[in-house]
């Protein structure tokens, strides 16, 4: 069972049966078609020749198929990891082709050595503290770059920058210099890839094909593009008229290398590498976790965290760049029928096939078609709606989404993810610094304390009941402390004060030393401190303390039972019992 | 009314009469005599010379007296805040003493600039985030780290080091070199102080003092330790002996001069100026804190960190180094009867007398009785025992205090204090993540819900009541979704889940887009999600989005009306109204 668990491989590849295994085959040439243009387009964008996009779609495939818990997950290279690829590297200044590939293969290395690690101790829950308009954010301005980024080889000019104001300046100043041939390959191409997103669908169903294989084969529109281009680049000769094109590609498999372990390159990058992980990983388990639950199977996130790093590591000793588990490419996987991770080695092979046999015929493909794979796969992953539901929602998501939206644009994406996880936490820190308190009565005729503002309740002279709505721990232990003392001014009958505790779900030491200190100011002035609806874990460890001895009042297993005891208590002499805590 | 809150002598000053004028006078004059060695021995501490200690014990009270919003706080050179100085100032590199001693003024402008800021922002509430064992073990480890660096005067040999390891490993290094003379001063004048600390009240009481004047004549201990030292110095001529001594101090008042600012200077200390911010308002706002609750008054941290911001300032202009409220002599300052900050401004009169009349006596002051000092007022603050009331009460409050102890010892004050603070941090953000859940059920004859495992509950199969004991956000929304789904594995006959949301402070839009798929994907196996006891704030935001409308269950006042009303809709055909929140 373990084993199984370690290996997941063990448990699918025994129910594997005839059925599985033609779902499989089928899924996988869908995706394989699909994939070839996307992986050479994703190398480009990393900054990378286009084999290098092949070569990541092969071995990374297997290694997730042996050990990833995913069963439709479909693993390679993806846009917003390939732009974090482009600008870690860049930020190496300028190298020679050979020195940004070495760069390239030691960030794979590095990732997935950070992703295993990460999967040894367990740490898959790490990736909870994106917050999803933290997400939603990142990957709104990343399509937003990319697409930016990817104008220039559609206009045929030379246009850099990490940011968008650098990316817009640089495009604006070479304008100028547009080349027509490119574009004229370019526009149609875009046009089509768009028209292909939903028009090409509409037109099957047309040609009479049943709704499922028109959804299927319109997905492989990107390969007609790139025929059609090359066919019109190489009849054209469009080489001699400056159009950009892929041109001579290596023919067959990548070698099996261990990537150079430069030091002060591994010192450059390991940050970049963090964070190409957490993207990464984040990005491949929404994924898989959204596929998986349409077919009420599960993933596990440190399972993942596994399978990733493998991925990785296989990419980077076989020439590849950082990959992980794509939205679109595992979609169609998904659609296309794959049944288990089988589908994603048959892949791999596919891949292999056509890096071994159609290599020479890339020659002719223009770089401007593979750009406008480019922008339309990203364009679907720009949805600016999340800064108007958030801003609808909570001001706190707000400010998280627009600070991460604007440092990627502006400052780069390592700045936008840091910036926006700082910001979300800030938040939420800040706002657990400074709980909601509520003074609450009685709903009448019922056992239930209710904001005094809110509902009609009936409160007394002498108790303050105040609902606390947070854990006390250091942040608050102050804040409450102020605040009781500041209420008391306002209620000047009070002599019971009764902290209803529901929200309560830790005190920590340092609010411990409040309560002590609020205790011990109340007795001063004759008022008395209980506590009511304690939770079990929390009082456990107060009973660890001498606290509840000194409790000038005492501790009512509920709100309305604290009411009752001291209404009661103040009709006869006061006995000044014992904490009460028996039930 | 403004105007007095900000200016907090307007308020004061116009109920000043001789009664008070009386009381400040005398414990001016009491605090000056405990200030002079204090002084003179906390700049040896900063590494600087003896008389910038005098010179940061007048303007800066007065400074504060203005702006401070408490009445008996003494402000100027503290223990902790030296340290840091020094610290701050040595990572800088070998200097010149003027070099030296413009970087501690740099110092004191900066941490001024800062401290003022974050009062104009009122940012007081950030020292919240320094949790009360973070604190304690921060003092601890410092007085440690203290009382090893004076040793080396005590000694009379010449060992430095940033930590405890390369301190002791200097000291025992160095050990050989003792200069007998300067011990055979050291060492009776130390036990002399620690004798005083307690054996000289109860002397003064035997001769027939009365406890308070006993209390307070006992605190100038060191002002004897001082004379009969500097006195013994003099006529063994012990500077001929090789005994360190204080030496030349000039005569007088110090000039005011706006300190340089050097750019790579203000560079290299900015930070160190936040540090030293950070903890000096600390300590100063927790001792002014104990301080007012004695007398009823009141301290406002944003006046406060006016207050000390200015005294910085002040310091600076007059050739002295960062200082704040100090513990001893605040309390000193108090005992003395101190009853408005006009003690302070006498106390500022009282060092400049000292200053102009009483330098030349301190030439033959040994260095070896100012280390004396320090040390018996540092050990003070030493107090391990929080080590062993973290371990019994909480390991999160363990772990952060053992962090800042062993790191302040280890690597340094300022990496002590950072560490700690994220420790305490991260390990309350990870708590949060993994919140404590549980099922619970209805007490028997009451309408509350407990803990099925610790309390005897009535529970129904078709219903699963689940308490979340936190708020719901980014970091623990995939949690608790995975835990529901868990959880209904072990509960198959469950038809309906209510989540009784009285821990629930928050439900941010993370939370929310996991509510929803929970929603949806109960709904697809036909259970229904129901909530209950949402408190008004969560309320109000949920109503702004269509997930109320979406919810396969209802909305419940209380976790009592929410089985009840399923109950009994269970008895009769479902009728599938909409939620429910007319209470």
């Amino acid at each position: 069972m373990r084993l199984e668990k370690a290996l997941p491989i063990l448990s699918w590849s025994r129910e594997y049966n005839r059925g599985t295994l033609i779902s499989d085959l089928l899924a996988a040439i869908i995706v394989t078609i699909m994939l070839i243009p996307q992986s050479l387009a994703y190398a480009l964008l990393a900054g990378l020749p286009a084999e290098v996009g092949l070569y990541a779609s092969m071995l990374p495939l297997i290694a997730y198929g042996l050990l990833g818990s995913s069963r439709s997950l479909s693993v390679g290279p993806v846009a917003v990891v390939s732009l974090m690829t482009a600008s870690a590297i860049g930020a190496l200044g300028p190298l020679s082709g050979d020195e940004y590939l070495a760069a390239a293969t030691l960030l794979a290395l590095l990732s997935g050595a950070f992703l295993l690690l990460m999967g040894v101790f367990r740490l898959g829950f790490l990736a909870n503290f994106l917050s999803h308009p933290v997400i939603a954010g990142f990957i709104t301005a990343s399509g937003i770059l990319i697409a930016c980024s990817q104008l220039r080889h559609i206009l045929g000019i030379d246009a850099h920058g990490e940011t968008l104001p650098s990316l817009l300046s640089s495009l604006l100043a070479e304008l100028g210099n547009t080349n027509p041939y490119t574009l004229a390959i370019g526009l149609p191409v875009l046009s089509f890839l768009f028209w292909a997103r939903n028009g090409l669908k509409r037109l099957l169903l047309t040609f009479g094909l049943s709704d499922y294989s028109a959804t299927l084969l319109s997905k492989t529109g990107p390969i007609f593009g790139v025929i059609i281009s090359s066919v019109a680049a190489a009849v054209f000769q469009l080489d001699e008229r400056q159009v950009a094109l892929v041109g001579f590609v290596p023919q067959g498999l990548p070698a099996l290398a261990m990537p150079e372990l430069s030091q002060s390159l591994w010192q450059e990058l390991w940050l970049s590498a963090i964070f190409i992980s957490i993207i990464g990983f984040v990005e491949s388990v929404s994924v898989g976790h959204t596929l998986a639950a349409k077919k009420r199977q599960k993933i596990s996130p440190n399972q993942e965290l596994l399978g990733l790093g493998a991925a990785n590591i296989a990419s980077s000793v076989s020439g590849g760049f950082p990959v992980t588990g794509g939205f679109a490419r595992s979609v169609v996987n998904f659609d296309a029928g794959a049944e288990t991770p089988a589908a994603g080695i048959f892949t791999a092979i596919g891949i292999a096939l056509a890096a071994i046999f159609l290599t020479p015929l890339l020659a002719y493909l223009p770089k401007a078609t593979l750009a406008a794979t480019i922008i339309v796969a990203v364009l679907a992953l720009i949805d600016l709606s999340i800064v108007k539901k958030a801003w609808n929602y909570d001001r706190s998501d707000f400010i998280a989404v627009v600070t991460t939206i604007t440092l990627t644009l502006l400052v780069g994406v390592e700045a936008g993810v840091a910036c926006g996880v700082f910001a979300s936490l800030t938040l939420h820190l800040y706002k657990t610094s400074q709980p909601h308190m509520a003074v609450v009565g009685e709903v009448p005729g019922t056992e239930h304390y209710r904001n005094i503002n809110r509902h009609r309740v009936i409160t007394h002279d002498e108790i303050l009941s105040l609902r606390i709505d947070e854990s006390l721990y250091f942040a608050n232990a102050g804040f409450i402390e102020d605040r009781i003392y500041a209420l008391l001014e306002d209620y000047p009958h009070t002599r019971h004060v009764i902290l209803m505790c529901t929200a309560v779900n830790e005190i920590d030491l340092s609010a411990l030393d409040a309560l002590e200190s609020i205790n011990q100011r109340l007795k001063e002035r004759d008022i008395r401190l209980h506590l009511s609806e304690l939770k079990g874990p929390v009082m456990d460890v107060l009973k660890k303390t001498d606290f509840l001895g000194q409790l000038s009042g005492q501790v009512h297993l509920s709100q309305h039972l604290a009411v009752s005891t001291i209404i009661a208590a103040g009709k006869k002499p006061d006995t000044g019992s014992a904490p009460d805590w028996s039930i």
